[in-house]
């Protein structure tokens, strides 16, 4: 299929011509990198979807919460869809479950789309993959993309630069855990939900909420937000609980941002980033595609390797010899 | 102090020269990197002490086992230290409450040296820092080097990479929330241990060891490892029970490595994988060191924020731009 068939296709919500097209994006190969740009071209930047972040460490019933949450938006005729960014599926391809086992009512709604995390050897490489997936999804017709991510980690911060919203999930826990959610991660979060507001957990969890409300409100104001954001909220996935009040209020944050330019501000800037990125991971790409500097590079990763040199002394003799060249 | 005052200070163990030192490598400034790089030279790469990556989710009580062992550690009469890699503090300075508070008796223990993880924008550059000061701690006469990390993510992968061994931190659990912890992270862990074996937890965590240990028995065995390892242990930092046993079992894992070679060889590919890392660090730090590289990037970087350019479409003129004037 060409790429004006496949944007063509795409664009009126193909589901096969989507998985086809974020394969695409997926790969490594330079023809294929080259498609992707082109396909990415082709559609443009015209339909926009709310892009979600869910970030939450294992345990805290992340995919529950997905399920739940992503059934009540296709309830109301929304077309959702999940991608993941795991890094550290890196290694082995992925959790030990794969996505979509673990969200089996989601996974056969005809509105919803969901595409597991790929094996992919970078974090930047995972990121420009996922970026254009949600770009690809948004073309695609969905009205909601879902991009979640698990740990504390640096995947947080790339997650939260590739999103409008961003929400962190969390489990109910005695009051003394609250140190365990960097500063860093409240700081990028724009609602905090307390899953398993059920049952046993359910004063626990409102505990927690309080506590994360009460460190929310010590933080300074951003000027993204209206007043009262981020806020903590209470849901329960298992018994569907507080899903619809959660929605609500990332739909009145929204709003706002979007009446007071932010929305469109925010994603400007991320285009930007976006840019920057492709710009770096293309000029790594090129050290090795020259063959001198590939056998400069295997030279002085011997001397490295042999006690010879120190990588901070050998770094700086690639580095001259690239400049060398580079004025020649 | 020059850099060869500063180097025979540090290798004779002087504390000071030493936090000196790594407030050096942590420097982003030009001058400070250069310097770094002479000092680094200057000590060479003879004194080898034990690097250990520990890595644990907050709320497995990962300062108590830190201050724990590393208390018997020191008992033992070995000099400790102790060095983070948390890359969510890149945004705010780190977590809530700083290192050093979470282990009081380690940080006032002459042997043992405790270093906070920096503030910095990028993981290479918490990597590059960490990297550098375990070196610095090694010829500063430290006998264990403790390189600490929160999360599931990618920091995890870099710290198994600059370490010899590599411990994964649990807490007792329930047994289907084994599929927490990704296969990527077992399949770099040389021992997993399961803390809080204590109280009422003590058979929890029992449970928790059985579930892994018969997991990592179903994970095919890596050339560097003997017979039986990686191990699942239950340690309790707060009862200090099983440190020594966990202790004994790194010593024999160590042990078996240097005799057939895999320590030695591990330490130069990381040597090699050092050296790549930096070279590539240099390649873009002269992307934004060029003027005119500087104001095409600038250009380009608004028609993309305006939406008339693509990311990747930007990225593969400025690519093409920075290609033409190479070959000037």
């Amino acid at each position: 299929m060409d790429i004006t068939e496949l944007a063509g296709r795409l664009a009126q919500g193909d589901r096969r011509a989507l998985a086809r097209a974020i394969t695409l994006v997926e790969s490594g190969r330079a023809d294929h990198r080259a498609a992707a740009a082109a396909l990415l071209d082709a559609l443009g930047s015209g339909r926009q979807a709310l892009r979600i972040g869910l970030s939450g460490t294992p345990g805290v019933g992340k995919s529950s919460f997905i399920e739940a949450f992503g059934t009540m938006l296709t309830g109301q005729g929304l077309k959702v869809a999940v991608l993941a960014v795991d890094p550290s599926s890196s290694r082995s391809g992925g959790s030990i479950l794969g996505d979509k086992t673990r969200m089996e009512r989601l996974s056969r709604d005809p509105l919803a789309f969901i595409r597991p995390s790929p094996s992919q050897t970078h974090l930047g490489g995972v990121a420009r993959r996922t970026r254009e997936a949600a770009a690809l999804c948004e073309a695609a017709g969905f009205d909601v993309v879902l991009i979640e991510t698990v740990g504390v980690g640096q995947s947080e911060t790339l997650v939260a630069e590739m999103a409008d919203l961003f929400i962190l999930l969390l489990a109910p826990a005695g009051g003394d855990e609250l140190q365990g959610v960097k500063r860093g991660i409240m700081e990028m979060a724009d609602l905090i939900l307390v899953n398993k507001a059920d049952g046993e957990l359910k004063s626990a969890a409102r505990r927690t909420c309080a506590d994360y409300a009460g460190a929310l409100r010590l933080m300074r104001k951003r000027a993204r937000d209206p007043e009262g954001f981020p806020k903590a909220m209470c849901v329960s996935a298992m018994e569907e609980e507080g899903l619809e009040a959660a929605w609500d209020e990332m739909q009145v944050l929204v709003e706002w941002r979007r009446l007071h330019g932010h929305f469109d501000r925010r994603r400007a800037e991320q285009a930007r980033h976006w840019f920057e990125e492709e710009v770096q991971q293309g000029l790594l790409a090129r050290l090795t595609a020259d063959p001198a500097a590939r056998g400069r590079m295997a030279e002085l990763g011997r001397a490295v390797e042999e006690g010879r040199a120190t990588p901070a002394k050998a770094a700086e003799a690639m580095l001259a010899a690239l400049a060398g060249r580079a004025e020649d």
